[in-house]
């Protein structure tokens, strides 16, 4: 037997482990089949993580393999979709049983936490990298796009914001702290949870939703544009952690609420009649600002007036690394 | 706009072009949505191609956009099913735009040829590698698997084999040949055709399935353990192309049907009864064995004595590059 196929076997196991509903044919045919319930839609979101350009070479792979899934299934959440399965495009230069043990229980941990099964996959000899495919279902119509923001909606975020760009230099070796709120931070770069239970809340309820990972301005301009609405994003709302907050200054921790990525937070537009019901449930959302007719992404200060918004650095290790 | 962002617009034309009937949100958002007719599944399979391990890293890229995508419909044609969709992952270590462009034409002629549309993906940048994942539709219960096979069983193949395995000297540049059936073995290695009609026909009568990646015997190892059953494949009954027996000698010709890579076939076991109506629809398919109680796969001469199969030469530029 080949190191590739030791390989297999580690993550067949985990597959079986998973399956689940909606799963009618799992890893190990020429193709996996997936059933769905009748009026509801397939969801489906591909993400590639290159070593060196979305992660460092020496991460930990359990850490790897709980962010690479993580990232792929907030895509569903941001659709509201239920997650069902996902495959595993993984491209090793070598079989390293240690190393691949720990990626597939990063893998199997989030896999776990988001009730998602592995259903399929390749694997291949070559640079590092992995592309994960991840499926879910979603009633028929209910979907949360990107493009049905209307003026007078507000705009919302499931959460505090700049943790994933607070990080990286933490990620990155570039700092080092140890401290509690440095370790949330952390926690947060390397396992975002999909907030996959919002998602499923704001159906009927959010006129357009989505992801944060290339930052709130990037990711805001995205529904505008789609929605063919101005967003006015009030900067003093912004919600901070209390991680971010003490490792940072004010003005570099709003600049990486602002336009750092790697979030994975929701944002989303509200009609305002289902907020107070949504934050009953939800108390971690956040109004940070509206939208209005027009278009493009306007941030404002205290006072409603336009402020330049920061510039986007360069980052290494973000999704937003191509 | 970046020079990742103009890629997207390339492939986006692409998938608009493309859009058809199951696709309820193409490209574009954070998910796209399918959506199936009622009883049906979703047949899924992924595939990477890595440069300088599956294609020379200076080959055509139209060419490799084209056999990129029909390797991968190649593993829904194995399930019987009817494609729908593909995501696409292309990570790359620079954007050229004549490069692109001859790439996005290679999938789009192959997407046409297949009815399959571009329905999301990733761009990144880093070391040269492309991951397809394709859906299609399949009748719930009617997708044909490797489990089913029977004692009493046909083994059968859906066309002339070894010519993937025959073509890779002229792919790789080390043997130099321009007559035309150096061309046709070429243009099966370069754009293998997914068998998609024969997956189709053969739902509900073949008893086992899949496509011939990893060469015949392997293949056919994969739907003996799988069914429990052995196949007896006789070697004088495989088909050869006219071009394959053309540039080589019987003895290599049948090693490349036997033990190559890259064919792209059907390959499938079938009731006895069955077989005059398939053939009178399909005459290119060919009956290669038997499926009998026991194990494993046995290659028999024309004697029907047993012989030691030809080991299998490290190949690059295979499917089973890993």
């Amino acid at each position: 037997m080949g190191e590739f196929e030791l390989i297999r076997r580690y993550f067949v196991a985990a597959a079986c482990a998973a399956a689940g509903e909606g799963i009618a044919l799992g890893i190990g045919d020429d193709c996996a089949l997936l059933q769905l319930p009748a009026g509801e839609q397939l969801a489906v979101s591909t993400d590639t993580l290159v070593a060196g350009v979305h992660f460092p070479l020496d991460c930990d792979p359990f850490l790897l393999g709980q962010r690479a899934l993580a990232v792929s299934v907030s895509d569903l959440a941001a659709m509201g979709a239920t997650p069902v399965g996902f495959t595993l495009a993984l491209t090793l230069p070598a079989a390293d049983a240690d190393w691949l043990q720990g990626l597939a229980r990063g893998l199997d941990a989030m896999a776990r936490d988001c009730a998602i099964a592995l259903i399929g996959g390749d694997t291949t000899r070559g640079p590092l990298s992995m592309t994960v495919t991840v499926f879910g279902r979603v009633p028929a119509g209910q979907a949360l796009t990107r493009a049905g923001a209307r003026p007078g909606d507000l705009l919302c975020v499931g959460g505090s914001l700049g943790d994933g760009a607070g990080a990286l230099p933490l990620v990155l070796g570039e700092r080092d702290d140890h401290s509690h709120e440095a370790r949330a931070l952390l926690a947060h770069y390397w396992s975002p949870p999909p907030q996959l239970g919002l998602g499923i809340a704001l159906r009927g309820k959010a006129s357009a939703a989505l992801d944060i990972s290339d930052g709130l301005l990037a990711d805001c301009g995205h529904i505008a544009a789609a929605s063919a609405v101005a967003l006015m994003v009030e900067r003093e709302r912004l919600p901070l952690s209390a991680g971010l907050r003490a490792l940072y200054p004010r003005e570099p921790a709003l600049n990486h609420a602002l336009a750092g990525g790697d979030d994975y937070r929701l944002a989303f537009t509200l009609p305002p009649q289902h907020l107070a019901a949504l934050q009953a449930a939800w108390p971690e959302v956040a109004v940070i600002g509206r939208v209005e007719a027009g278009q493009g992404v306007h941030l404002l200060d205290a006072d409603g007036g336009d402020i330049r918004p920061p510039a986007r650095g360069f980052q290494h290790f973000g999704s937003q690394g191509d």
